[in-house]
């Protein structure tokens, strides 16, 4: 198993401060490793909504999550907060995916990384093309260094 | 993005019934991502305690979890009933790779699959050979086909 | 503060059990507060559904909470699993009031008991008498020693 | 069910910013029942370190939760900035009151307003009066106007 080494913020951008909560701790005296994904999830939608991305209504275009991953390179606790910086990592036809630094209080390096796989669905269910104002607004998620 | 097609209970063991939650789902009404863990994660915990694996307390050995995933093949959702299987994936000299997968009542194939990479530490906090008890208490949950 | 004597299974009836899962303690090692809450929000839905009360989509009525309670008479917590007995306390004109006893594996003590008080809404929001069929249904839920 | 009135900012102390998060909606796209908890409980975490009571460790009081609850006065949801208010409502020989108000974004009146009732309790589990300093610290909550 080999291990990636932390990323930093300047890996990241879109920062967004997510204090840490009494329970997210679990009975190890840490953030829970099913409280990252959340936090994951929270920055992910925070960015979409800033976006212009619609992820709710009737109009929201359609997102299905295949995939998420996390990877763990420093515990976190109550009452850390955490900052989440995001990219978009992948855009392609009907599927992006999204990756999320979670760095605690003032470190540079990433306590974790996280992503979610998404893929846009038509009407049917079934896989389709992202639509261009959809495909214009994730593209400004890329990473400038990339 | 190629998608792995979903296991099937056959390519699990160790099956225990865990029940969703009226708060498990989103607003898309569905179980959110981050409660996919969270049962991965008391399956693995539940699997661990009834092989005599100590969890907590002072004599527990101490395993970081240093990557977690799930792939999502199928929705579920309040009031689902989530049947849980288990493998050990990998076994190595001091890290382990514990697979869950996730149905949903009787369903045959996997709606989820996650799994939990754990590294045991020692007292320093550095990767430690993992002791024999604990090695054969995890062997047994090597599939049988593998 | 008086302290009012935890109740008993027969005070309670429709049980369900719901298993703790590793997530739901908190630091101190026992199930976090706000986990009871989540557990009686479950075994209320679950109730309701079971007696054909309709708790989503268009057709459902609306039950907004007014308010929540919960007394904690014993501690509880992973790998636990709590038996929920419900009674309707009270069923008014538009509102009603359900409590729920939380009962770890075999006791017959109530380790908490919880409350939500519901009143049901029109399409304004304001509070609307409840439907005859609603009330003839949560009326089975009565404690028939009350 | 006699409707109590919504307090205001100027009947608590003590804010502290608590954003939601995308999984704190639950399917009918409002932060859940039991988010309310776990958010009075942060807050109340968090003004006990702020007033140096541990909370944690051997050192730590012991404080047993024996009642906790919540009336809802209006909605809130993702992505809502939370503002929690504090005061300590009761402070008895042995137990304290904690009433925690929780405003949404800028308004003025509360969404919802919750309390835990706390019991300090001896190394046996029995209630035993405050320690002397934790008296002194928790009376700093006690609301000015009161």
């Amino acid at each position: 198993m080999a291990r990636v080494p932390p990323g930093s913020r300047a890996d990241y951008g879109f920062f967004r401060a997510l204090p840490t909560r009494w329970r997210d701790n679990d009975e190890y005296g840490h953030l829970n490793n099913a409280v990252y994904l959340s936090l994951i999830d929270t920055a992910l939608s925070l960015w979409q909504l800033d976006q212009g991305i619609e992820i709710r209504g009737p109009e929201a275009a359609r997102f299905l999550v295949v995939e998420s991953g996390c990877r763990f390179h420093a515990e976190a606790g109550f009452p850390d907060v955490l900052h989440a910086g995001l990219r978009v990592a992948h855009l392609g036809t009907s599927s992006f995916r999204t990756e999320v630094g979670l760095f605690v209080n003032d470190a540079d390096t990433a306590a974790a990384e996280g992503f979610f796989a998404q893929v846009h669905v038509g009407p049917d269910g079934a896989p389709a093309p992202l639509p261009d104002d959809i495909r214009a607004r994730l593209s400004r998620g890329k990473p400038a260094r990339a």
